[in-house]
């Protein structure tokens, strides 16, 4: 295992414009950027196995830490392990600090600088999260990357309120800064070793805090969140927060644009929630390094499947007696072995099956794309290739696909 | 490929009492007995690949002619190459011949000698199943096992209405096999040869046609039914229907000792909808040496495991901490990849990886109750392994488990 001095590690190994293909060193292993990163909010990723996901060419799982406060509670992950163990998965997992949950899903009861008060969207119940509590649970998940918790608030928020969500998440950062330093060292003690535990238990190499910038579609809010970020010290990567939430794509690009030269090269950015194909491919334009997104499994389940040309909803009735795969171009074991008829059948007589491999295949499609975003960034041809991508992509995809995809919608 | 000259070869390798242990030889592959054979009504085995069921150590399955019928239709399953091609499973298949659904899911419109009139369970279309047709419906499926048309009078049915059933099955079962064999001298026609088509298409080898005894809870009845059914001529098997639908286990066991001798011993016998483990053990005491059931993913889907030690709803709150698979004595995926803590969770949070894991797990239950049984019969030990299997079981068992278990449950 590597140790945790190695952790964080991030090599640029090639750029193409402003596109970078790299490499970050975790504790459970090593991710290749540009990367996607498919969301397990509940400890699985919907439908899917862990060794699904690492036959996919998965790297690095995504968390969710309200969901996992809320269902199965710390207690049970700690008794259990931590989340690696729990859910069989031992390779990288990044978690989410639950303020988007928070600001987007539960009622909220009470925002204040200290934290947020909200009623649990499961049950109505009383919760109180402030950036430790955020640590403390991302801990006890024993995450690989966590995030600082941060205020979020929506698309269209008015300058005063994104200001204020600017510097509370500043200073909710410090916060979150310290009771991590503090978990880390508890962690360090009582493993009595800087290598954590040869068995891969949860806490092995503890976790990185990326810090979010937020500042809604005002770049000079945005510039400056990322500057007084920086100002507070060193990050191991920094996270975009608070983009792709209802703004047109217009705006996102504009933001991006804006804060990219500000961001530091020697380290990860990650544009968070997004992960629509043409989106990644946008952004790792402007780059962006890491993604999440809940759109592979999502749309898997409702018959939406992302291929080569352009997004096909299977439920189609010209697909009741086509031979074809999904996607001529794809290996995955959906499309080895399964016709768009067969497929069809399983939608239209609601079977699990068909939710089960539709997922399966966006999520490798997704990871495909991102791998051969790479191999055009280290040729030094990313924007040709991206171009052409896209135009083969969108020619075949029925309308613009940019939705708001938090992690917490419908089955 | 094995050629149609083997399909049908019945074995019988050893007895122990009652019980046997035989091999049936069909045209994609041996079977060994006593066999459990997973439901794929719709051409999937709810949640699981055709992989996971041959990891599993599944040898057959069943489809229904019913639902085939209705969705995707023969149209469609005749385009594709047949159901083996249509779903990726290239083992045996049996198909049901839509008798028992016609009775106990579809709104009857008319039964007469001819045929029966129903309305669609899906959309409510009127339709004409005939004994002619559903031999024409399994011959598109190409299933290597096709049922007898049959009436399937209700659990609770007056003698007059048994006999009825009775005699319409028989009067049914000539005309099934007119058909049939109408349908395999125009397939051997067609092909040219003897030997199916070397690609393994649907109709490899043909079927075998099985008939089915009914007669209801009335020994003499069904003792006719049988005599009868032998009198029409050679079959290379029979079937039981009509059992396990609402009866007294004790009526069942009695039906089955009753006709037990009647029926030929170089033949496999079929008892139809029964595949709870304890009345598999049960039924295998009495000569019985295939078995198909909802039961293993129904239960699945429903939170409920099989184990050595009896059935378990793994939602239950005392599991929220348990790190103990399922099983500890089961090798399937699911015991081997996940707690019973993580198990629960997923249940609780309504994930759909539940669902699959607990559908493969009771599948992998039953192949190996089956193959443990297999061996105790060759071991001539039976009745002891039984008991003894059966007292454990038992002790663990929250209630007696029979319950009617047709194909075509709500999901």
């Amino acid at each position: 295992m590597t140790g945790p001095d190695d952790a964080g590690r991030f090599r640029v190994e090639g750029t193409s414009g402003r596109a970078r293909a790299a490499t970050l060193r975790l504790a459970r292993g090593t991710i290749h950027t540009p990367c996607f990163m498919p969301v397990g909010t509940l400890g699985t990723v919907k439908s899917l196995t862990p060794g699904e996901l690492r036959d996919a060419g998965v790297e690095i799982l995504l968390g969710n830490a309200y969901h996992l406060y809320l269902r199965p509670g710390t207690r049970v992950l700690e008794a259990l392990g931590g989340l690696h163990r729990f859910m069989g998965w031992d390779g990288p997992i990044l978690t989410d600090s639950g303020g988007f949950q928070v600001f987007s899903l539960a009622r909220i009861n009470r925002i204040d600088d200290e934290g947020v008060t909200f009623r649990s969207h499961l049950d109505g119940s009383l919760h109180r999260l402030t950036p430790e509590l955020s640590m403390e649970i991302q801990a006890a998940i024993g995450s690989d990357i966590r995030m600082a918790f941060d205020e979020c608030p929506p698309g269209d928020a008015s300058p005063g309120a994104a200001r204020t969500a600017v510097e509370r998440t500043l200073a909710w950062l410090a916060r979150c800064r310290a009771r991590h330093e503090a978990l880390q060292d508890a962690q360090r003690d009582a493993h009595g070793d800087a290598h954590g535990d040869a068995h891969g238990d949860a806490h092995a190499g503890g976790g990185l805090l990326f810090p979010i910038v937020q500042g809604a579609s005002c770049d000079d809010l945005r510039l400056e969140s990322v500057e007084r970020t920086l100002a507070m010290g060193e990050w191991p990567g920094i996270a975009v927060g608070g983009l792709s939430v209802g703004e047109e794509k217009e705006v996102t690009h504009r933001v991006l644009d804006t804060i990219e030269p500000a961001l530091p090269s020697d380290r990860p950015r990650y544009l968070m929630g997004v992960g629509y194909p043409d989106d990644v491919i946008e952004a790792v334009r402007r780059g962006v390094d890491m993604f999440d997104c809940v759109a592979p499994t999502r749309n898997g389940r409702n018959g939406t499947a992302f291929t080569a040309e352009g997004r096909l909803n299977i439920k189609g009735a010209r697909f009741a007696s086509d031979p074809a795969p999904l996607d001529e171009t794809c290996d995955c074991p959906c499309c080895a072995g399964y016709s768009r008829a067969y497929l069809r059948h399983l939608f239209v007589s609601g079977e699990l099956l068909g939710l089960r491999l539709l997922s399966l295949h966006n999520v490798r499609f997704l990871i495909r794309l991102t791998s051969r975003a790479r191999a055009a960034i280290l040729r030094d041809e990313y924007d040709r290739w991206a171009d052409d991508w896209l135009a083969t992509y969108r020619r075949g995809s029925p309308r613009p696909a940019t939705e708001q995809e938090g992690e917490d919608g419908p089955c």
